[in-house]
């Protein structure tokens, strides 16, 4: 039978090891559930519905000075255009816009005001929409911002957006102010890597598909009066 | 000095309580990377990108018995059609459209199959695309399909899905031919519940909006005659 000094030795030597490994193991968990939590606060999703009730205050949500009006007609509560406009000003580099039709007028602001900031705004639109009334390409063109069209009787279709390079904002909602406050219409929003870099590859894609120097007058001729699928079988 | 025999057994007590830590630490992270590693797996992400080059072959892509032709015209080979046919035909219990446009037969096919298998299908869409040329919304009325519309001259301009209340399929893309082989269309493919729940509380609020027991004839009238943005202060 072990002697006293031994038992008690043993559950010292015991105690001192269990008590580090039980330490070790808090500050390991303590650690991984911060870093879980931070990764957790990193990643971003969030959903906008259309119409909304009432238009958002550009001045309220998009300069720093605030809407200077006493009695402001628009409105100063979040609405999904006042989300749409911080997410849009957010950005701090880049913004590239992928949007068929983009008659808004406030929100045309936002990209002129971002470009004159120095941030790179690229935009790439259908070339028949470009020609609607109240469509502000020409006005983008003026200021001298980049803009891409398909040259083609089909539709460039998309309505996304990415800032930074890390944020996809992407739905139905066209720019149009009947998008707003009329129609039904969604917008997602994440920087879940998957979705982003997809998009981008496909912005990237596009953009060196609709450089002007891939076009000539003849080509341009052509692609416009091609009949629908002519490439493909004819189905249905 | 502490003995000999007392380094030994403090060394053995030590070592003893050093193995079972360890152990016990190695089958929690084996666990714990095991469980992560499940629920990635059941983090589905996806991104479709058309035009597609080829029309995706029905029977080969939806049918048990494959396609029968031996020289289909069709594309046999996966493509973003191909994609949606698997998404769509995948649903074990219901299927809810919310989509602008419905033109295609094939994708249409689809949902009428899925109806006569039992499984709960429902549709809402723009009342004015309905009446257009080709629209499918006739055959799903005949087949028994629960369609509804939003009675109004704003558009009705969603394009999603949720497949099982489970999976959301979102973007720019409508349900006609010139959507699958002509235009620039997205549809992103999720069931991270961030998403799926904020659009399946949409599809139930619109459901119960566009209740045909909501609407009279004289509203009706009204609802069409109605200005856009009557509701709203005028900008731009």
């Amino acid at each position: 039978m072990p002697d006293r000094s031994f038992i008690i030795q043993s559950a010292f030597v015991f105690g001192t090891t269990l008590t580090i490994g039980v330490l070790t193991e808090i500050i390991y968990q303590g650690l991984t559930w911060w870093r879980t939590r931070r990764k957790e606060k990193n990643q971003f999703s969030k959903v906008l519905f259309f119409p909304d009730r009432e238009v958002a205050c550009k001045a309220h949500f998009q300069t720093r000075e605030g809407c200077s009006h006493v009695n402001c007609r628009y409105s100063h509560k979040d609405t999904s255009l006042s989300e749409l406009y911080k997410h849009l000003g957010r950005a701090e580099h880049s913004l590239d816009v992928c949007v068929f039709v983009i008659c808004c007028k406030d929100l045309a602001d936002i990209l002129i005001q971002l470009h004159k900031q120095g941030k790179m705004v690229r935009i790439i639109t259908d070339d028949e929409q470009m020609e609607m009334p109240g469509s502000q390409i020409w006005r983008f063109r003026k200021e001298g911002i980049s803009v891409r069209t398909d040259h083609s009787s089909f539709f460039m279709h998309h309505k996304f957006v990415i800032v930074d390079k890390k944020i996809l904002i992407n739905g139905s909602f066209n720019w149009t102010r009947i998008a707003i406050t009329g129609n039904q219409e969604n917008l997602l929003i994440t920087n879940n890597p998957d979705f982003v870099v997809a998009y981008q590859k496909e912005f990237e894609k596009l953009w060196k598909e609709f450089d002007p120097r891939n076009f000539n007058k003849s080509d341009l001729h052509r692609r416009k009066n091609q009949p629908p699928n002519s490439s493909t079988a004819s189905w249905d």
